[in-house]
């Protein structure tokens, strides 16, 4: 792809730093603008690689940007995407990180200057940890990122947010917003909810007896709480309706353990297998993400 | 410790294997006999160093073994316990790996022979894979073992258990089996059927759009069918205990996002991130395990 100007990202955080360090180690743009809140974060940014300067102003940061990255939390992403369209360049692309889209994309296409600049994107990659320090530049090699365009979308930005977000690593996935909501509350909420219940009702006084099984069920509920509740609420209806149907196996599990059916309490486990051996085969090279 | 005559494993799969190799890598025991069904996995076993010999013929292979070590699948192992004793020197002691305790230890303390002979043990190691091909004789290393003595067992026999499994690595627990149980329930068994639930409620389809959150939440349900369904029976009344004290936190959960109340889904996730801390805390180095 040929090399970007300037690249703006507001939010330098784990996925903005990311995003910061991966054109900059792979040379793909001219100079990374970090656009935050915290003098002292930004300055953080600088010296750790992730952005070429910083500033809290956000109209100043995003000016001279030829792509304006929004990596902030999901509440606030639409806010920060129509003040990176209204003060940006005429032909500006701006792009986001955020982990819900249904919500975000209708609240931006009420905006039309917003609409026309916008291609709405999610890199399924991250982590537990918070901030800046744990940003790495090759977050999103081999990971998928979600694109979720749609009729409003200006062709020319999309092709423009393809070359993007597959410079940085990622491989491209291109579905409606509903669609990636629905999935993703499957996939990606769920999993969080049933993490946080997990290590909810494990009591202190028992973790010296818990191991691998433990660890790894409730290693996300480690995420930041204000985060994960924004995420939350912007997917409600698709996160209720995934809770609901993992109560529902659960209480399969739990009927067949009453009746000490063996063959049941079998069978659910292998579908289960089953299923999870699919995840195994198509992602021989795991790491850290969320 | 001393190091041991004859020791015999029965049951060389990967925990068993494991003891094999940890006991001869460590020059713990003469000689390790291993005992099993299939002479090809018992040669696979001689193959891979995890045993010095094997046989089927269980009676001929604890006959000379100072410690037996009993690694089959949870519904089988008081019968083992109770061959072993029998057939067994005067002088063995017999220990095992088994997930759960008390319907083990009722079941071989009415067995006299057995019950002086036996002390019960519970190695927090393991993976989701299955067969002496993945043993490692640093499974142990650093992991706890639980040992649950009641007023039955014989205090010479206690101390050269603890001799045994910390000879293997282990730190060591003790507790009755009622406490066992009840604690594993919600460090490992609640895990496992979480962690299967979780896999069979989201759909192949939408597994290009998992990651990490997905990855980790799932991960033990590629573990055995008939080996969790065997531990789950054992502890039932506990396993339900638990995944019914997780379906009440977990509703917890959706009543607040279906009330959108942001301040109850904060306060319910750092509850939990705080209890999980503590598991990251007194875990500073993990590995594989289950």
């Amino acid at each position: 792809m040929p090399r970007l100007g300037t690249v703006a990202i507001i939010g330098v955080g784990l996925i903005g730093g990311s995003i910061g360090k991966a054109l900059r180690e792979r040379g793909l743009a001219e100079r990374v603008v970090g656009i935050g809140r915290d003098p002292l974060k930004l300055a953080d940014g600088v010296r750790l690689g992730a952005i070429d300067e910083g500033t809290t102003d956000p109209r100043r940061g995003v000016a001279e940007a030829e792509v304006v990255v929004v990596c902030t939390p999901v509440p606030q992403i639409a806010a920060d995407v129509r003040n990176a369209a209204e003060w940006g360049l005429e032909g500006v692309l701006v792009t986001d990180a955020g982990s819900t889209k249904r919500e975000l994309v209708e609240e931006v296409a009420r905006h039309p200057r917003a609409r026309a600049v916008f291609v709405a994107g999610h890199p399924i990659a991250g982590s537990e940890r918070k901030g800046v320090a744990y940003a790495d530049g090759n977050l999103f090699a081999g990971r998928t990122c979600i694109l979720t365009p749609t009729s409003d979308t200006d062709p020319d930005r999309l092709l423009r947010a393809r070359h993007f977000w597959t410079g940085l690593g990622c491989r491209l996935i291109e579905t409606s917003p509903e669609a990636h909501d629905r999935a993703l509350a499957l996939t990606s909420h769920l999993p969080h909810a049933v993490a946080s219940a997990l290590a909810g009702v494990v009591p202190v006084e028992s973790l010296a007896m818990a191991a691998g099984a433990y660890r790894d069920g409730t290693r996300v509920a480690g995420s930041d709480a204000s985060l994960w509740t924004g995420i939350f609420r912007a997917n409600r209806d698709s996160v209720l309706e995934s809770v609901t149907a993992f109560q529902e196996r659960l209480t399969a599990f739990k009927n067949a353990l009453v009746a000490d059916d063996e063959q049941v309490l079998i069978d659910l486990w292998n579908t289960a297998k089953l299923q999870r051996a699919h995840f195994d085969a198509e992602n021989l090279a795991p790491s850290t993400e969320s």
